[in-house]
């Protein structure tokens, strides 16, 4: 696909559209605009323009405007992704959902909300908590992510072992089309089999089929009873042993996140924390909740219990909210650590049935030396998600390194496909991991996969370069 | 589109790739796959020949020689649809799964099952069961309906409150596209988002998509604990009002099943049944569920409470499982004791937000007079799903039946879009409701689906006439 160049022409019709204040061309500006949170050196590309509209119907103006012009566009929620999706590869516009960021409505009695895409997760989770409201759908970054962001990547998060994932949530989407159409998908129903599940496709489409300008969120009541439990264990392999079994035992946890000795010790440090079991070669750390809280008490009680008797080295049930909110806060900096005190790294994001992870940590204590790196692991192992993060050793060079770091992630992927796995759980394929996606599929998906984009976006202006094209 | 007469010469291929006895060309037993369960005289219409797979690569080439030869291809579950959908309206080929029965496999560890798509749903819940699983995603008709049929409509049913449809227990599906590859879409896996998620797609696309063979489906562990309330009510208006708060309390029902008077005489003279509270003038049949008994119970008992604080005339609490085992058998038959004593009918199956069911009732009632019909209404109010259905008075002639029965359908379709509903929760549109639906849909909404249809099927072979083509 060739694509036309930026002329002065069409930034003045982009101002016309979004307002002059509206439309960044300084190159300084652009730069920010340049990247997400992989790594801006090897990823990064800078946009010709960046567009940030105040409303759905300028971001239809705008998309129709690049369709007509054959100019890319990226959409852009916070930045915050961790697969290069929201990078403009090939320059054009990007569109940033910045401005529509407002809370339209909370709506109590269909338990929803509506919001634009722009929203911050972490203020539409608090915006909703103030009327006993839960949003169970939001992923660890809730801080710094967007709801439009957390939707394009279908984002996961602390509690899907119990609550499910981002898309579980949205009972509707507003999305600009790539050739600028405004179509409203789903609505505030329970349930509806009225023509395709459009909204479902789009959900984790990466930004690729559209632009999502607004959502109709599901929320829940808020969870009165709350507990966690702290388990360490001697080794990655002692603790992520116990995860099927904690899983099958008919009780399901809202957690259950693993974290290794290096993920721990890095956090630490970046937190300047510190944690009497820092040592331990990993650990287990559970939430259960529920409406009742003795309920909630004995279920982490048999699950502690569960975890003393298979080899536990401690176990602590926190009944200190602020002890506990230390623990969570050092997992939640784990990727964030790393990308400060190893800026050389790649964080990966495997995924394999529950069954199987046991047989993974093995594997990455191996492919660790055979690569001559360390490959700490951390993540959501109670959905099989775990985040081995490739560390450059300093010494190694550089070219060395991206050969070792192709090779190691390459044979990582095929152990995970020949587990039941993939290669994305929550972080998506963007750019980072188009290669090896394209490598991996099922060459008859990968087809209906383009087929579909093609049908959708036949001049593929919308997000070019990700997933697999 | 135009399709290509069925020929000897093809009937033959047809069977050295199913074999002999599992090629149906004689007149009689085609007619037994010329309808489902909407009115045969209306929406009938006769294959030319029916195909007994017993495997996915068998599908699989019979899809590819229909593909080739520009034959229609109907697949085909249990035929106990209520929109047409496993119809072949334009004759040619109807793939019946019946012979693609089988539980492949239950994975405790990994809490689900793979079974083929002719399962019927009943069996497969209860070869779960046995091992203390549960399927939660069925629907009501499980004793007739297969899995493939399910996943075809995104079926929803009696436990969908708590529980969602269908498709939130779809974890993976095999597919045959209509060119006749095949793929596997999704996994044993929580999360996933390695490209798009065709999965969700498939699912509810009834059938136009591509033939699913086999599914992976998520289960949980058996609800220990369950407890149900019977509230009667003197009109239909007061049982719907209290619906959206029961639902805003924090406590989520496994079911709040509404039924009117005419509904529950209708079935009980089906079952020979008698209810003493038959001439009430309508109830609310209400489940809860839980692990722990004592909580089920407290939560039962508050549900009672508020019911009797709205006007209830009486509340019921079953603790005697025969008792209820009844009622629930009285509101499964239902649809089936219309079929009976007014085989004239139309079964409508609107969802609409949970605040505005209390708007849809007076419609119906008016619709009721203004088109000179009876519409007993009954359904999952719970998710906002009401099965209102338009019954021919023996006076009216049939062809002021069927003016009326269009006009009162498209005006009850016009007050649900108004209403923010749609006018399928969870039977589809199939034959039955597609010119509403391409009437009502948002045009660029509509384009999106077509587009993608085009894509994948370029003959138009797979499930024509269906949804919007």
């Amino acid at each position: 696909m060739v694509y036309h160049t930026m002329t002065d022409q069409i930034i003045e019709e982009l101002r016309k559209i979004v307002g002059r204040g509206n439309v960044i061309t300084d190159g300084e500006k652009l730069d920010a605009y340049s990247h997400d949170e992989t790594d801006a050196r090897e990823f990064g590309h800078r946009p010709d323009v960046v567009v940030l509209p105040a409303s759905t119907e300028e971001t239809a103006a705008v998309v129709q405007l690049a369709n007509r012009e054959l100019i890319p566009v990226t959409p852009r929620g916070a930045g915050s992704g961790l697969s290069g999706g929201a990078i403009p590869e090939y320059g054009g516009i990007v569109v940033s959902l910045e401005k529509m960021n407002r809370l339209i409505e909370v709506d109590r009695e269909n338990m929803l909300a509506v919001a634009e895409a722009g929203m911050v997760t972490n203020d539409f989770a608090k915006a909703v908590e103030e009327q006993g409201l839960f949003f169970a759908g939001y992923p660890m970054s809730l801080q710094t992510c967007v709801i439009g962001g957390n939707i394009a990547e279908n984002a996961g998060g602390g509690k899907a072992v119990k609550y499910g994932v981002t898309g579980r949530y949205i009972l509707g989407l507003t999305l600009v089309t790539p050739t600028g159409e405004i179509v409203e998908l789903g609505g505030k129903l329970a349930k509806d089999v009225t023509g395709y599940d459009l909204k479902s496709l789009v959900i984790g489409s990466e930004g690729t089929l559209g632009i999502v300008t607004k959502a109709i969120i599901r929320l829940i009541g808020y969870p009165s009873s709350k507990s966690d439990l702290l388990a360490l264990f001697k080794t990655p392999k002692d603790a992520i042993d116990l995860v099927p079994e904690i899983l099958c035992r008919g009780v399901t946890p809202t957690s259950i996140e693993f974290m290794d000795k290096l993920s721990v010790q890095t956090s630490c440090k970046y937190l300047n924390e510190s944690l009497p079991y820092e040592d331990c070669g990993a650990m287990l750390l559970i939430e259960l909740d529920g409406s009742d809280p003795v309920q909630v008490e004995s279920d982490l009680i048999e699950t502690g219990k569960l975890c003393e008797s298979r080899g536990a080295l401690e176990v602590y049930v926190a009944e200190d909210r602020n002890n506990i909110e230390r623990i969570w806060n050092v997992r939640r900096n784990i990727a964030e650590a790393f990308k400060v005190f190893s800026p050389t790294q790649s964080l990966e994001d495997i995924v394999v049935p529950i069954s199987r992870i046991p047989d993974i940590i093995p594997e990455l204590e191996r492919l660790g030396k055979k690569y001559g790196m360390q490959i700490p692991c951390y993540g959501h192992a109670g959905d099989g998600n775990l985040h081995a993060t490739l560390v450059k050793d300093p010494e190694m060079n550089m070219d060395e390194w991206k050969k070792n770091e192709w090779a190691c992630q390459k044979e990582l992927y095929e152990i995970t496909k020949a587990a039941g796995g993939k290669i994305s759980g929550e972080h998506g394929i963007g750019i980072k991991r188009r290669e090896f996606f394209k490598e991996l599929v099922n060459p008859g998906e990968l087809e209906l996969m383009k087929a579909l984009k093609r049908a959708w976006d036949p001049n593929n202006i919308m997000n070019p370069g990700k997933i697999f094209n």
